[in-house]
């Protein structure tokens, strides 16, 4: 059977990352494109790589018929995402993409994002879209929330260990650092190739980037009592990729043991052998996550190190792995493309 | 069916985008991977990118059994490639990557390449591995010579044009640009990062390059005349894709006509917009040729500008292309997937 | 004697450039720095690498006292520059970096930019920036104009060929390799890192860009009747510097003989060994042109190559020569710094 | 007046970088450059950058007349250069560049690099080279051992919080990122550009990179008491900077105020604004070094970052500051110059 796919915000990066997904899926057809400033355009012309494709041309979204399309992605800017979902059609299959539907606690989302939250019944209704953690409600679900791309990343290399208590929760420091295409295609002054080639810096710093809204959420939930983690991430001068640095206090064998057992049977989770140190080199292009741990040289302290491609795992292959769960395809069906080296 | 595939070379960067592609494909099977440095080792550990693969461990050559292999690739130096295909066995079809089977006059072989051939019985035997001009041969071929990537993405540039009479033949200039993986995975000061990248300079000016070799084999034999171009390579700071910007002699809608015409039905080469300009962006990873057609402000002048993923359809997708012919197989089966953007 | 500069136009990269450069003069001191949009705002801010000078704060232009200021730095874009120049004082140095001035016939400046001159005055009173060969009339010059980044480059790699009569005016391509910050602090798409980093492409192909308007008013200045080149310029993923391969008819030796003669005392322009190649590796930061030539295997043809800085030598560095020329410094003063590499 | 200037191992980036600064120096004439394995060769051929310089030819060392040489800069391999500097002449100013004169503790030494120290006598007479903190001590060395480029890096954000007791000393985590000129000019396939472009990873991963040695010495020296930190360097696509992010226990705005009260005198160290974060961009080519200070959400807690550019603060801008200090000339000399941005 082959479900009809709708991607709202398809000119921006992770809605022509969907196009590009979906284009190796033997069980989807895209039937509808929006993009509201590029609407009438077609395809061809706001991506020419996808120019090989049939593809509807970008419209509204009020043009779309969406009484049989089997399963809509939502790529849109946060807050506009919350405002367009509150009007779908209540029994559409929707996996979001923005940072709207991912905080449970309206409050947290306030205080997050700085408005309150427009759409609170859907925000209810929402899974959260990790899905090696929350597979079964993915399955079940009518709205999933893809993760932010940071988030995935950190989640992957600390979620195993708060669950199995194996380090201190109070000394997790986060060191991220991520490439270009996580700021999507907004037109800013540091973002241009004169300005971010050759160089790199923090930003963010002291515990102020959204994504730390999610760590909260989800590690407290997982130990049972409030988790605050050190998080700083960094822009390096590349397109893709994700590495983060973990510093936590437990003992590095025990955490290696618990990583294997946990991902034992993932599809997407690499855990390289003990000592071993991940790259965003080997996953560009993937769905794969790549795990490391080392143990430092002072005794009691452990680094983790998780990479993965924000563009794919760490959003547009991520919220392709839940619509396959929620349509009841294959969860790995379009998405075991291998890297792309050099 | 599936067929057994085995791939000679596997450490290089052709022989790791062979993997990567036919991991993609649903009738192929790797059943050997050769690298007589690296033998021994596991795929895992040279190429990290693809650890997610059940894979053969790296072997010497003299340890593979050819008696159930489908088919094998060769991604081996030049001049150790003749010497390898020629001890391989007589019927076993192979698709070579090297430059050792693409000219057809052992003189002009020993004039590029400065050595005499030492395979001469299979240099005979040898089609020439364009997949769009030579497809029929390369059907009933047991040894396809896979191109140069420059020749490829000149001669897609240039073909049509020569065969409809519709350019000058004597002035015909190539400047090409080039990233640099087309340099293979050897250890030289320029190709370090420090040294190429935020930097680009032309090499084998003067018309020295090697790939003139197929450039007037090719050329001279469809024209029936010589045929003799300017061919100025250059190395830019990139890691896939090459630029060829062809300056040519003849109408310019005559041209965007006859590519028109000629590649209506190629299902990996695309002919823009009359006017528009490709881009080695919007084809990187794929086997897609982007090509472009532009007159010239002087009048009778025209430029023609063909962009392709070296590795890709300048290399290994081609080689697949071949492969698939070869062996029965729908000649676009694991070669679809879209460009990867950004 | 300390010469007193103001730099309008100071928040683009080209400003920023001169004030690199001035930083390392003995004899000019910055007095004023105009950015309207950000007026108010320190230099610290807007450019962060400049933190450690005394500078004085970005200002309006109609905020400063140009009573004392020896010369004036005008690095504003296109069009506002003309409006500019015509209401500074009429004794006042300037060096103009826009293209309002290149032009001399006010016909060509229209057909290329589009619009009506607004300056003619002093349009006729402007002397063009390109100190090797206007050197004497710099000298002596209230208002220069300084040339397009592109434009220089290919004079320097043409002039003198044309001068002595040793190529065939009619048979002149020019395919020219540029990083992007030639292309301004603009916020565009195709100059984010992550549409230009690891691709390229030509761009106003066809004879369509706008330093056309120059290579026509010099080469046909110098030759004596009308020349016409072929120019196609491509967008190289790093941020500074140009090549320009230059494919003339000619004999080679005669061309490197001319070019050795044309610039033996010149401080600036290197001519490599005959048959050797330059690079924008080798030019970067710096204020030097490297020059190459070598003869292609047909016969009568050569390949001309050079190499420059677009924000140095192409711009900024150009504008520092002439202002030396203007204030009866040293031309060299503050210019002799060697390139970075890597 | 002018000092005479060698510079062994002037076929390496960091000979090269001295170089190029040195040609910008008033008071320095280059009077020997040594290359082994490029004995003959002119630097030109050896850095075509460098080719507009009046440059003495490679030569061997034992070419080299020390008799009238006012100061020697060595630029060799670690463990070569011991062997080198112990046969100099006794009363030679030497500053090196190498690692081997860096630990005062022979057991150290070979801890961290494996052999047995080659130079006793050198090594107990070397002063350590980080200029703002021995500046008594380097005026009248007559050995001078330049730090690692990551422990200056270190040292930097570091030195004023130990000596002033404001951070706790056993929760010191330092996570750097590092371009790959530090890496030098050795061909590994890791530091190629199609390797290192577009992607990144950890390295030396745990504790166990050799500058390591540098800060344990410094840190527990200052401290009067053993003090280890934690340490992880990341290999960056970019090929100069060095960024660290130092996660401290203590108060902000006391740490922020001790290095604004450490540093004011400092012609070469910039605090930031509080809660401002460097970038390597705003380094670049330069001796600068940023230091920016920011409160993290979790009370207590602060972030330190520093950038410099490693082949100039980090190595041969750092010797020659230490070099002009050992001459008697102004520490800054041959050093304002401004970074290049972009």
């Amino acid at each position: 059977m082959t479900h009809k796919i709708a991607i709202l915000g398809a000119s921006g990066y992770t809605g022509a990352e969907l196009v590009r997904l979906i284009s190796g899926h033997p069980n989807m057809d895209i039937v509808a494109l929006s993009g509201e400033r590029k609407a009438g355009m077609r395809m061809a012309d706001v991506f020419p790589h996808l120019r090989h494709m049939q593809l509807p041309d970008l419209c509204r979204i009020d043009e779309i018929d969406f009484s049989d399309v089997g399963l809509c992605f939502c790529a849109l800017p946060h807050k506009t995402s919350q405002e367009v979902v509150r009007e779908l059609p209540a029994s559409l299959k929707v996996v979001d993409l923005s940072a709207d539907f991912r905080l449970r606690d309206p409050d947290a989302y306030q205080k997050w994002y700085g408005n309150p939250h427009a759409a609170l019944d859907q925000q209810r209704e929402a899974v959260y879209g990790l899905t090696e953690f929350y597979r079964d409600d993915i399955r079940g679900a009518r709205l999933v929330a893809g993760t932010g791309c940071n988030a995935a990343t950190g989640q992957f290399a600390l979620r195993p260990l708060i669950s199995a208590g194996v380090i201190d929760l109070d000394e997790i420091i986060m060191d991220l650092k991520c490439a270009v295409s996580g700021a999507g295609r907004s037109l800013k002054e540091n973002l241009l190739h004169a300005e971010l080639s050759e160089g790199y810096n923090a930003y963010a710093v002291g515990g102020t980037h959204r994504h730390l809204g999610e760590f909260d959420q989800e590690f407290s939930a997982l130990a049972g009592r409030p988790v605050k983690v050190q998080f700083t991430p960094h822009l390096i001068p590349a397109n893709r990729g994700i590495l983060a640095t973990v510093y936590v206090k437990g003992d590095a064998l025990a955490i290696f043991d618990t990583f294997s057992a946990a991902y034992a049977d993932e599809p997407f989770i690499e855990v390289l052998a003990f000592g071993d140190t991940p790259s965003t080199h080997n996953v560009r292009g993937s769905n794969f996550v790549h795990i490391g741990v080392t143990a430092d040289r002072i005794e009691g302290r452990a680094i983790v190190i998780a990479a993965l491609d924000n563009l794919t795992k760490g959003s547009s292959g991520q919220a392709l792995q839940n619509a396959n769960l929620m349509l009841g395809e294959e969860e790995t069906t379009g998405l075991m493309m291998a890297p792309l080296f050099p």
